[in-house]
């Protein structure tokens, strides 16, 4: 029985710790790897480290940059007064995608979470009560996860803000856009029905 | 609106470039990879450029070797007389799971397809005649897939080789193990039915 060669069960194992890329996947990755020409290995290679490197957080909002502040924070025209608040980076790109919001961000690098020992300490709120000292915001838009620790992220940062007269507002929860009702799952629905609006 | 950063957009243009990898998931792997330790992401990128480097194709197979003779070559209790002939190495690696095999085998790196262009010439049959002429082998199981490149690949090596008065095999088609008869498709169970053997 001979064993699978060492470059390819080490190729396999370092992709099999990617997120969605089991064992089987892996294997087939490799083989798909090992068989494409060495140029475009190198540039694959490459491209996921020095991407890597290249990546660093952005001074002022905590999302991912290339220089000390990231591309929309150096955008004077961003600044309109709005920060919307995220957990992470990836919430930025999933917002600008959208192409409707027009101020800030602030990346909190994650989520209230007493059960895994995360407190306000661990997240970056100090970073987000210091940008709002120059008077220059008026509204908070917290955009955390609608899940428990989202939530409580959300309520500890309104109830830190709100007496500093800056209004604070929740992206709103309800039923998917082209979703079915009836696929809606029972808290989604209540949100709804809570968050309706008179047409 | 701003841009997806350019070393982002870079490894989610590469990373979308691999077979069962989507732009979705792409992105999505991005994120995690600039999420990582940038020592775990040098890890990850090595193992994927080194180990392409460090592979080449056995001189005697045509199998995935790091050195001049794959293993299963270079072991003398694998030369029984056996040789299985597949397309590519990952045949061999599918095969060697299975720990059933004690011979050797030739990767064609192929099959022969008219309508693509790929001849005999293509595909390393020439090499594997070569290995015929000693007279140490008395087998040759063809195990090219049950496709119609594979079957018509497998009909022209039999051609070939039988003249030799060496013994040709063909692995069996039918309904695979532990599958439902329902859901097998016509042809396989043709195949599975012609196939039969007394109990």
């Amino acid at each position: 029985m001979a064993q699978q060669l060492e470059p390819i069960a080490r190729m396999v194992s370092q992709l099999a710790r990617l997120p969605g890329i089991g064992q089987k996947s892996a294997q087939r990755l490799a083989y798909h790897i090992i068989s494409m020409p060495l140029e475009d290995v190198r540039e694959l290679a490459s491209a996921v480290y020095q991407g890597r490197k290249a990546i660093r957080y952005c001074q002022v909002c905590g999302n991912y940059a290339t220089e000390d502040k990231c591309s929309i924070c150096a955008n004077e025209r961003r600044h309109n007064g709005q920060i919307c608040v995220v957990r992470d980076p990836r919430d930025v790109a999933a917002i600008e995608r959208m192409r409707d919001f027009q101020g800030t961000y602030h990346v909190l690098h994650g989520t209230l979470s007493p059960m895994d020992g995360i407190g306000p300490e661990d997240i970056r709120i100090k970073e987000l009560m210091s940008r709002l000292s120059d008077g220059s915001i008026n509204e908070i838009i917290i955009a955390t996860n609608p899940d428990i620790e989202g939530e409580a992220t959300a309520s500890y940062i309104a109830r830190l803000i709100k007496p500093m007269g800056l209004l604070v507002t929740r992206i709103a929860h309800g039923v998917p856009v082209g979703s079915d009702l009836e696929y809606a799952d029972e808290i989604t629905l209540a949100k709804a029905i809570e968050g309706r609006r008179e047409m």
